[in-house]
């Protein structure tokens, strides 16, 4: 394997994007400009092999990718610009090959260049067994624009931005039937969303810039869980409509009793969910049209405990905080 | 083990210090106010149980003071004031307890406090082996006073700010007779030097405030590897002077042979190293002294390929970017 200076050569970006950098990597740490008319965003996520991924489910360009892709949806949840990115990675001594840590940064970087992220600082280690990738990412907001869950208030619509359980569907056919299967166009779909999904960033900088009081959150641990994030830190009632509910054409195929389980509970769809006053409805849905941009109201907020109530065929039942627990019930 | 809910409940701070501060853990991402007068400064470190520590030489509260002090000298050695910090750690199923856990975050908490930083993110996950911290931490600098390794000029002359090789010699002493052994008064400096090293920002402010054209590095890797940063980012030949550096009343107690070693090519004892115009010296000394800092003078900068060269007894050699392997040499 190369030495640890010679793998820091090879990440160093040959070009960079934002105009704010000072310095990347190269000195003991990273400067950029700081500016008055913004709020700094940031958050980190680390993803584990054999929980958050498997060589048998994700080649090495999908882990970056996707470690990269879920920090990059938080900072969409905020209604932020990315702008830079930091990647620290414990390598096993057995097991990866030099090519295949390469892959895992071209990965992180098709979708860095995709949004102009500069990767500018990391730490590379080595550990007995399993890889871990932790990523901190950095964004921006125009201050005071930015889109908590606790924006949420009684007699707000509840919208989602796309289709759910399709990466929870695609990751059970990857378990099932590993990388190489001969794999039709509609699971090839549910399989894509699984390994490169797509972070909604110009849906969360068009809801900042509607200047709207909007709540939001990314739909990282499957909307039951995130419905009840913002049902706490708003302290309401969420009423989510299962019918409205968007599911993609490649999830019909399945019977209904496992599209329930993985729209309701499956993670990793990276949508967003949020609410925003009714009066308020028309003019950001034609905002998202005209950008073409997907919006599905889909419940609503109402006073009361903080907890989610899901409405399906004429019935209502509570729906608890289960969060998608990645290979716990498979394994 | 609580789950993961009830430890980040634990973990997130019941006060915060950085008035820029708008929201810390508990949204998607958490948001801080850019500032046009300042830079902002980011890095990331990672330690891996059995390469970085060992629980026969750090108790869990060792671990994360040392996590988050490897990470504010970096940020001292540019110059800047600690402000954020977001931790990612990866707790093995088996060998660590809650109680252990509390105690990492009490170790970083306790010099958080000290810099008056707040813990801002982070993310929990479960491994099979060994623990892994990942520290990212922020900080700032007033613009354009940044201290970069590249800054150091011909005629220049080479200082430090404290003691070498404490730290390589109590990890020595620590592999040797454990946690535990009834060490004496200065064996106990070493080992304090090893497990709970205190980061030099309050040299750096100086250092910064004082608009001189300053290279600034931290020693995290040893003086031999941190020079030849210098010496490469700034494409000049350093000259170290070994009967110039400093040496604790501790390692008096060692042969010569043992205290070159650690003094070189010992990692982690997190004090800085610099170079500052010759006609500068004398009011950056002036500066150090009045605010009660140790500055030394141990060389200078001369024109020529960039490379470190020692000189011990009338005699020259050349030193090369050795580091310190942690436990590679003695496993």
């Amino acid at each position: 394997m190369r030495d640890e200076f010679g793998f820091i050569q090879s990440i160093i970006p040959k070009k960079t994007y934002q105009p704010s950098l000072v310095t990347g990597i190269g000195d003991d740490a990273a400067l950029f400009r700081g500016n008055s008319e913004y709020e700094e965003v940031i958050c980190l996520d680390t993803m584990v092999q054999g929980i958050h991924f498997k060589k048998s489910t994700m080649k090495p360009f999908h882990v970056g990718y996707k470690a990269l892709a879920a920090n990059i949806s938080d900072l969409a949840a905020m209604g932020a610009i990315p702008t830079y990115y930091l990647v620290s990675i414990a390598v096993p001594k057995k097991g990866w090959t030099d090519t295949e840590l390469d892959e895992i940064y071209q990965g992180m970087n098709s979708l860095a260049k995709e949004y102009k992220m500069d990767l500018i600082g990391g730490d590379t280690v080595s550990i007995s067994s399993e890889l871990v990738i932790s990523v901190t990412v950095m964004g921006r907001v125009e201050k005071g624009r930015h889109l908590l869950r606790s924006h949420a208030k009684d007699g707000d619509l509840v919208f989602i931005t796309g289709p759910l359980g399709d990466s929870a569907a695609g990751l059970g056919l990857l378990l099932e039937k590993g990388l190489n299967h001969p794999y039709n166009e509609s699971e090839k779909a549910l399989i894509h969303a699984h390994q490169l999904p797509d972070p909604q960033v110009k849906m969360g900088r068009i809801l900042a810039e509607s200047k709207v009081r909007i709540a939001l959150n990314d739909i990282s641990d499957g909307i039951a869980s995130e419905a009840n994030e913002i049902a706490e830190a708003s302290q309401v009632t969420v009423v989510l409509q299962y019918d409205k509910l968007l599911i993609s054409k490649a999830l019909l195929n399945y019977p209904d009793e496992k599209r329930e389980k993985w729209m309701l509970f499956g993670g990793e769809d990276f949508q967003l969910i949020g609410t925003v006053p009714k009066s308020e409805w028309a003019a950001v849905f034609e905002a998202c049209k005209k950008s073409g941009q997907t919006i599905q109201e889909v419940g609503y907020i109402k006073k009361g405990e903080p907890k989610v109530i899901l409405q399906k065929e004429n019935h209502e039942k509570l729906l608890a905080k289960e969060g998608f627990n990645h290979f716990r019930t498979e394994e």
